[in-house]
């Protein structure tokens, strides 16, 4: 039996006969975050398309889509592919294709399905390529301009983006669609102000594009903002026609350091056995290829450690691949002793396992598989 | 298809024609680093017990196995379980084992075997653990003392392991086969005279243990040490018995960083596109899910930037999840543009991955499965 087939035939019940390390998701919480993303859409009145490769499963996709979401958002053509059997009516792939092997295995996923499918460009390759498969394939492409609203990653500038639309729509196969955009910087705000104001600097941008492609006489249906920390924050919002935020499922250390979260709101964690103790530490049996080394997001530092364990006090000071140490100088540990950890990042965690397990205070509920963890084409 | 089932039924001839990001393994690098590999431990009259946690593939640790290694390291009974297909007749699982569920999976895979394994524990707690399974089982567990030879993580102080293996051997259903250690703080070295400090440290403290074990009347077979850096350094190895090096056989940016390996050694590497440029950059199709976030190891900071391509002379000088930001002030590249980074660390870009792809030049020979991708159990 290999490690990849390794599903235990019957999943212990409770949560004190699993095995360690394991990635837990508290089901309570997940619901919870779930309803609240819905209600902060439902105010603002957007679309919500959550960013599915915050969880890659396609349990908690089915989740997001019962619980108001109007379709799913997925970084890679693997995302898109792994999580068609949650049965979303539309996908936004977030992502610019540029290259012939990946536009036509868009162009085959558009052709086997009847959910729509909107695909990204923020440049004249994009729209070539994009062009090139839709026309070979005799169809017409949906897709969004990607604008940069500040983090300085994909993206064109708001001001460019009405000449890239209108170039794009002169390209066979390509139907403007929109624009859309992803406040990456948000997650180097380093207080409420600095947060907002990447939130308003998220909502310009694309309003900006949007008002502009109008104008110049080519439609703009979607208008699309997405990143949990502006997500939780308060913004006008007023033009904008959905939101993607990913990690508002599950959340983690780095939204609580950002103040978009609490750490009892965090619905993964991961469960670990202290397997040694030494002078001063504690070593527990999962480390960066269970948490990942993310510290913050987009190379921003923000937090200091690892991982939380907030009912034991416990902070994981640094870890290697397979061990992560905890500072213990007064010897509160032995081994044996478990402790359960918040990651800095629930995205990277997720994928870093194969299947999670959801919880219900002491209850096992169920294994739910990763569908597209290390899918990343 | 989901993408865990998505491999592709016909692999691409040529490594243009694959898809991206794909992670590579350069065949002849493999087989020369293997090669070295076999002949360090040759000339230093050590058995060669490579850490399979490097590769986690059946297909590297059978090439280990018939280039003179005389069995397999693991640090999890989910990397031992899917490796059995290599055929190795000896296992090490160089990882403190404390809990029933575990101890009890370890009797089970001993039963299941012909292969001998080799238990590690480093305290009272995992005496007791062993020798309850194995008293359950009704058979011996051959075991190693792991020492602390300055990484401070596991293990216990050279001067207290003749005590530990007394107590230890004590306990019914165990013996004591020998003493391990890791060296991890050599990748913490500033110059080679640290490096060769942390090598010398590592054969000291096993040698210490080894005597002190001994003169307590008893047995100790095995005096083990293992890590890449202080392997591919000169040291009097007089005493030792066997040598662990994992990342030996695919090399990265770390080793190169340490002085103990060449960019044009390392055989492990990300072919990349370029999705997108702006301002000063080009943007990969590749961030920290297939890469990793290390920048040396065990905490400590060794390299800038996330990966590079010596060819093209581009650094990852940021990561997101599924983005790199490669620094381009002189717009060198543009959409569609190939790029293949060498990334910091080669064992956690491998575990990211579901499968290599073996390569030699231009020519892709072969896709393995990562059989122990995410089996951190």
């Amino acid at each position: 039996m290999s490690a990849a087939s390794h599903t235990p035939t019957r999943v212990p019940r409770r949560l004190a006969d699993l095995d360690t390390p394991v990635t837990l998701v508290e089901v309570p919480r997940l619901a919870a975050n779930l309803r609240r993303g819905a209600d902060v859409a439902d105010r603002d009145r957007l679309a919500l398309r959550p960013h599915a490769k915050t969880h890659k499963t396609v349990e908690i996709a089915r989740r997001q889509l019962s619980t108001g979401a109007a379709g799913l958002t997925v970084s890679k053509l693997d995302e898109l592919d792994a999580l068609r059997p949650a049965g979303a009516t539309s996908y936004l792939l977030a992502y610019p294709l540029v290259s012939t092997v990946k536009t036509a295995r868009l162009v085959e996923l558009v052709a086997g399905t009847t959910a729509r499918i909107l695909a990204a460009l923020d440049g004249p390759a994009g729209a070539d390529a994009l062009s090139a498969a839709a026309t070979r394939a005799g169809i017409t492409l949906d897709v969004l301009i990607e604008i940069d609203s500040g983090l300085g990653r994909c993206g064109v500038a708001p001001n460019v983006a009405a000449d890239l639309a209108q170039m794009a729509a002169s390209r066979p196969g390509l139907r403007i669609a929109g624009v859309f955009t992803h406040a990456g910087h948000a997650y180097g705000a380093r207080d409420t102000a600095e947060l907002a104001r990447a939130a308003q600097q998220e909502v310009d941008a694309v309003r900006h594009a949007a008002r502009d492609i109008r104008a110049a006489g080519t439609t703009c249906e979607v208008v699309s903002i997405g990143s949990t920390p502006t997500f939780l924050t308060r913004a006008d919002r007023r033009g904008v026609t959905e939101t993607r935020p990913g990690n508002y499922a599950l959340l983690d250390r780095t939204q609580v350091a950002l103040g978009v979260a609490t750490l009892d709101q965090c619905a993964l964690s991961v469960l670990c056995t202290v397997v040694s103790t030494g002078p001063g530490r504690a070593v527990v049996d999962a480390g960066s290829k269970v948490f990942g080394l993310d510290r913050g997001a987009h190379g921003v530092s923000l937090i200091d450690g690892y991982g939380e364990d907030p009912e034991r006090g416990a902070t994981l000071t640094w870890l290697s691949e397979e061990h992560g140490v905890v500072s213990d100088p007064s010897g509160r540990f032995a081994p044996g002793d478990r402790l359960r950890f918040v990651p800095n990042h629930a995205c990277v965690a997720a994928n870093l396992t194969r299947q999670l397990y959801f919880v219900d205070g002491d209850a096992v509920l169920d294994t739910v598989a990763v569908a597209a963890a290390g899918g990343g084409r």
